[in-house]
Formats: structure tokens, sequence, C-alpha cells
């Protein structure tokens, strides 16, 4: 695999339009464009041109829209679920639409949701959050308490640790709202758990946290004292509002970077102590089962990741000429460092553009130009985060950790391009 | 005014709690607590409580929702209008409700709306960018087009020009939606301004664009042409997901840091000149007309402004304690440098603590601790951006411009809290 750095990677970038320019027809009469493959672009034949309807009557007046809501036209761009995954109504996951979305935000209504017993219902003047066992004082908090003490503001990507699952048993799911959707990325807002820890003052034995959902399932988590007190955070927002209900309204554990089902939505309680608890999703679930018939168990980082989201099987190339690769990278390890991307199946790799802020266990903005001939062609995209780590292959992976693994799957993805422009999922193996 | 350096804040800030510490009643038996306002964190009679009664039954079953909503408890959290502004409802301005936001991020039902023509329906397969004038080629885009363009993202504020401008005439409203509530920060996505005039490629005596929208009210802005090559982007998506049709659905221009009736909504035709146009939103509107009786035109940027979101007149104090004084910043001039916090109108000033990222002409969250012993108190926030511009008071700003301005009142805000906690807008002579 051929390395480069950033800084070439940047060279050629900036020597994109001249690399494009050369290669192009001819449109119009004058000069040539840059992005040919835009085909539509043509010269307009009468200009200004002719009014359209919606500019010559009022729209809707509306006074006011106390709260908006996405275009009409958008209606595709939702949630879905794979229906074999749906166990009952009541215990379900929904898919975050990758392909449509753009940046590194996800809008509220599309954030990507489990649940193990519905949505639980909570009035949050009813809601309390209680923190007992190793320490000085046990204490039971309202949500006026919670929202009244010191908050935070942090960008950071929810993941769940089978993002990926299926494509480890072998199931190619058709669209990368299935592959990799079960990531989001918002701004929360809360209190950092070691505020709270400071009030209620943990004992010297106190090592590890356990924390429970209010919902019907009672999911429960045990979180090392290290994590609790370096950057989780129990918050009440995300993107600005309140919490969404299915994402745990009016409070849940943040837990960045690390499985998603850490991160325990309607957060009720919080209990100190001095080793784990054991509990359901940390024995049966969420563990790795390895090759020799023993289980890994607390696997808690979720490791630097990365998938092309276009073209991806939702978005098909519309004819030969320019076509931007872009997509997302992230690590719970902290910051990306860079991304590489190859359109040969990774026999050769160039680094992408990284777009907008590179924040720490937040979802990161990749792009780069190409300029594609028509032929069938192998996108692959590869991140490497701050501590070195590089996103592995497939097979690596797997000769590493077997086949019976379900979790943790963040291997290098591949599309195939084929003649016709659309995309297939494919594994290399 | 005492200055301060924002190394001496952050030392202060880390002394936060053994200040608090030190005057604090003891609640429980064992040790003092650090925020002494929390009162309704007392010792738990019976642990664990009760399990409530969301614990004990399945929660709303739902395979998918395919587009979320915000909880019900949280309906009283919208846009807002003020009638006396509100001419018809085809011509409206809608608030965002920033007492109630967290972070920098604005969730997109939620986003300040000003529209003149009411919100036109575009269906965005029929919508065109017809982009002419000192052209090489003149270029009328699809929104297929534009999609397949190289695109950017980029987090920034949007603010209309009248926001703080009812403070100017002498209306104190009553809310800080009201009073600050037509700006609004999210993360954009669309093709830089730069990369579509070279498409079409410019003629050397273009030095400026008209940029006109497709609703009915024909909206038209002139642009300098260095602005539009520097950081303007033709946006189609915010906060990842496409543009609401009130923010102009589903081609906007962004204009960053500039008046936002600049960043033209359902944006369908960009003409490049040698000359500004002088249109109607640059002559009798968006100028300002000062003491000598001549008016100030092409007052673009948006100056360097805060306010506290938290104390305010919607956010009262329940009761002496600590209190986290929150609030915004933001400069149309690149970052923000500084905020500082007064609790005596202007006497003294301590620097707050910024939380989260400082992203250019973006949104800033500040937050400083306080501790309020119940007697009146007059709080303001003064920020600084990194040009070393100081956000002005509001007598300094009127003697300069005089009483006649309606636009660019960026001046300090002043909140007073009564004995109740209850809080008041005042305008400090």
């Amino acid at each position: 695999m051929a390395k480069q750095k950033p800084e070439q990677a940047r060279t050629r970038s900036l020597d994109r339009r001249a690399f494009l320019k050369g290669s192009v027809a001819v449109v119009g009469s004058v000069a040539t464009v840059a992005y040919p493959g835009v085909s539509q672009a043509t010269n307009p034949e009468n200009l200004p041109p002719h009014v359209p309807e919606w500019s010559q009557a009022l729209g809707d007046g509306v006074d006011v829209t106390p709260y908006g809501q996405p275009s009409t036209y958008e209606n595709t761009v939702v949630r879905r679920n794979v229906p074999w995954l749906t166990a009952t109504p009541e215990s379900s996951i929904s898919f975050t639409p990758l392909a449509d979305l753009q940046g590194i935000i996800t809008p509220n209504g599309l954030h990507f949701c489990r649940h193990h017993a519905g949505v639980a219902d909570i009035n949050p003047e009813d809601h309390r959050l209680i923190i007992h066992g190793l320490v000085d004082r046990q204490l039971m908090f309202t949500m006026a308490d919670i929202k009244r003490m010191p908050a935070v503001s942090r960008i950071h990507f929810v993941e769940c640790a089978a993002n990926g699952g299926m494509e480890w048993r072998g199931a190619q799911l058709e669209a990368v709202q299935f592959t990799h959707g079960m990531i989001s990325c918002c701004e929360w807002t809360g209190v950092k758990m070691s505020t709270l820890l400071d009030e209620v003052g943990i004992k010297p034995a106190a090592k590890w946290l356990l924390a429970e959902g209010a919902d019907a399932a009672g999911m429960t988590r045990s979180i090392p004292m290290h994590k609790a007190l370096e950057d989780c955070i129990v918050v009440y927002a995300q993107n600005g509002e309140m919490l969404r209900p299915e994402q745990g309204y009016p409070l849940r554990l943040l837990v960045p970077g690390w499985e998603g089902n850490m991160s325990i939505k309607w957060l009720r309680r919080i209990e100190v102590g001095d080793q784990p608890w054991h509990t359901r999703e940390e024995t049966s679930k969420y563990t790795d089962l390895m090759p020799s018939g023993k289980a890994r168990q607390f696997t808690w980082f979720q490791e630097c990741n990365s998938v092309i989201t276009s073209p991806s099987m939702e978005k098909s190339i519309d004819g030969k000429g320019f076509v931007e690769i872009t997509g997302l990278a992230w690590t719970g390890q902290g910051k990306i460092k860079r991304v590489d991307v190859s359109v040969d199946g990774g026999k050769n790799w160039q680094s992408a553009q990284i777009d907008g802020p590179v924040l720490d266990k937040a979802l990161t903005r990749f792009r780069m130009a190409w300029r594609w001939d028509g032929k069938p062609a192998l996108l692959q995209s590869r991140a490497i985060d701050e501590t070195g780590y590089v996103q592995p292959e497939f097979a690596d992976l797997r000769r590493l950790r077997g086949e019976w693994s379900i979790y943790h799957n963040n291997s290098i993805h591949t599309w195939k391009i084929n003649t016709g422009g659309d995309v297939e999922n494919v594994q290399l193996s």
C-alpha cells in the first residue's frame, strides 16, 4: 500500500482543477469547465429565464411555524429498520440515513435509535437521578437540580457496538444506511460526571460505576472510574434542544467514544462500587467470542473506522466525469489524523481532504475529487487516528478475531462501482 | 472597567469550587456540597427508591420512528413572533427560543425565520440556478448539478441585521427570545461561491454579484466580489439534512458573518456585474440613518455581540446560591477571543469560560460560576473578537449613531435580577 503524507495530498488536491481541466470536453463556445460530469450545466438560451410559478404568487403565509419540519420532498430521508433485526416493536433498531446526510452533525430527528423495552414516557418533573454506593453522601437529583449545575457542551458521536456486525456475519446489506447507520453525531450538553461525583464525594475504594436506565429494560452497564472522571457527561440536551424521547429524555449518560450501549438512556441511578457488576449487557451481550472459544469482555472502545457515504448503494454515479468521493471517519481513541481513499480496492491510496472541524471522538468528514472513467472501480476508505492506529482490512481482522464476533467490526469497507454507475456492496477476501 | 487576561480568569475558574465550598451550608451529615443552590439534592431516605411507573411497563413500541420529534413535554420550546412586527402572515419574523437552547448548534426546527412573501414551495427537480452577466459562459444548474460539485461544510451563525433593533427604539421586550432571537447557528453544506464562479469564469471587470431569490418577494442583494470569493457558500443542507423550506429549500446563499438578509433564500439567479445594484434591500432598508441626516449604506458586518441567555427573563433564579451564568457571543469579523461578565452593571468584570469549539463566524458559548446572595444584581456580558474589537456600551453606540438606527445594535445588554430571583430587561443610561 502506497503511503503518503498529508502535505503531499494537499498539493495534489490544489492541483485538482488543472488535472481535471486537462481532460474535459468543451461546453459552450468559450472555454472549459472543471467538472465535466456536471453535464446539465448548459448555456441557457434565454436569460433571464421565464419566471417560475412559485415566484409569481405569495407562498404559504404563516405568522409563525412554532417548530419547523423538513420539506415534504425529503420524505424519503428517514430512519429505517431491518425487519429481521427487529425482534418486536418494543425491541427495535432504526438506522441513520448516512447517504443523504452532509457534514458531521446528525439532525435530532435522524439520530439512530435502539430501544429494548419501547420508548419510556417520562415527565421530567417526576424524574430523579440517584447516586449511591461508595459515596460520602447519597444524593437524589431532580431535573431542575441537574440543570442548575455547571454544564458543558461537546460534539461527540454515539455508535452501537454492533455497527457493521451484519457484514461480519456475511450479510452484505444493500445500503450504507444499514451497513454503517448505527452511528450519529450531535452536540450534547449536560453535567460532567466528575462534577456529580465531586458532589456526592467518592470513597477511596470506589473504582467502578453502575449506570441504570429507567425504561422497563432496566439497562445497566459498569463504567470504570477512570473513564467516568475523564469525559463522561450526564446529558439532557442534544443539538441545542432537550433530548429526544428515543434518546433517553429527559436524561442519559454519554460515554464518549465507547460502545453506544454504555450511554445509558433514561438514566435514573448511578451506583458507585469497587468492582464491575457483570450485567447481562457485559456478559451474554457485548462480549466478543474469540477463536479459542473464550470471550473478550469489556472491549469498550469504538475503534477507528470510516465509510464512504457517496458514492454508496443509495448514491449511484450519474455518468462519467467528476465525482466527489465523501464519507465519515471516527475513532473512540480521540481525533482522526488522516483518511486515505482507494479506487482500486486498496492497491493505491491517496489522502483525502478533511473538511470542517476535527473534534475529539466526533465524526470527521472527508472528501476526495475523482474523475470516473466509466469503468468498474473498487472504492475504499481507511482512517488513521491520532494514536497511529490504522483501520484494518477485513481479512486481517478476521484472522485475529475468527468468525464468531458480532461487535467491533471496524474493517475497511468496499463499494464496487459497476459500468452503469450503480454501486454494489462487496467483501474483498 | 477592570480588564483581565484570560489566564487570570482561568485560574479563578479553577478555584471556583474552593470559593463556593467555603460558604455553603452542610447538607446531610458528612460533608459539604459545592452547589448550595441545588437545594433539592437531598439525602434519599430509602435506596433504591420505589420503582417508577414507567420502569414497570414496556414503553411505546415502534418498529421505527422515521423522523423523530421533540418530547411533548417540550412543547413550549418553540419559535414565536411579536405580533406588532408581523405585518401579514406572508411577511413575518419568528424568533429562536435562546433561553431554552444549549451549546452552539440551533436545531433546524428552531432556526429563526424571516420571510417577505410567504414560504416558497419549490420542487427541487424544477429548481434552477442561473449565473450570468460578466462571465465567460453563462450557466444554468440543476440541483443534481450542484450536488455533484465539490462541497464544504461549515458551522456559521446567521443573524438578522435588525436583531436588537427594538431595544434601540426603546422597546424593552420581555424575553431574550425577542431581544436577541434573530440569530441561529447551524452546520451548512454546499458549494463554495468561488467554485461556481470558477466554473462560469468571471471577466476582469467583475466586481459585484447580485443574488436573487425565487420567492415572490424577489429578494435581491449586491455582494462585493471579494466577499463572494472569500467565504460565501451556495448551500443546500443545514445540520446534515436538506435545508428547511423556511430556510430557502432547496438552495440558499450563505454570506457568513454578514447581515442575514444577504443570505438570499430560494436562490435562483446570480448576476455578475461591475457595480452594486442599489436594490430596495440596500437603500430604503438595511441602511443606517445617522444624526447628520445621511444614511450609511453597505454596513454588512454583524458586529461583535453577546447576550446572557440564562439567567434571562425566561430563566429566573430559584433561590440563593450557585448560579451558572451562560450565554452566547459572536462576531462577523472572525472568532471570539474573550467574553467578560459583570454582575454589577459594568463596574467590575470577570472573564468567562469559553465552552466548546471557538469557530469562525459561529456562536460561541460562555459560562461563569456565580454565587447569588439574593440581592438585586445587574448582569451584563461583553464580547471581544480576534480583531480586538470590544462590544460597546449602549450610551457610546448611541452617541455615535444617534437615535434613528434600526439595524446593528450590538450594545452590551443588561438583565436586572430582583430580590425574588425574577429578571427584568433594563437599559442602563
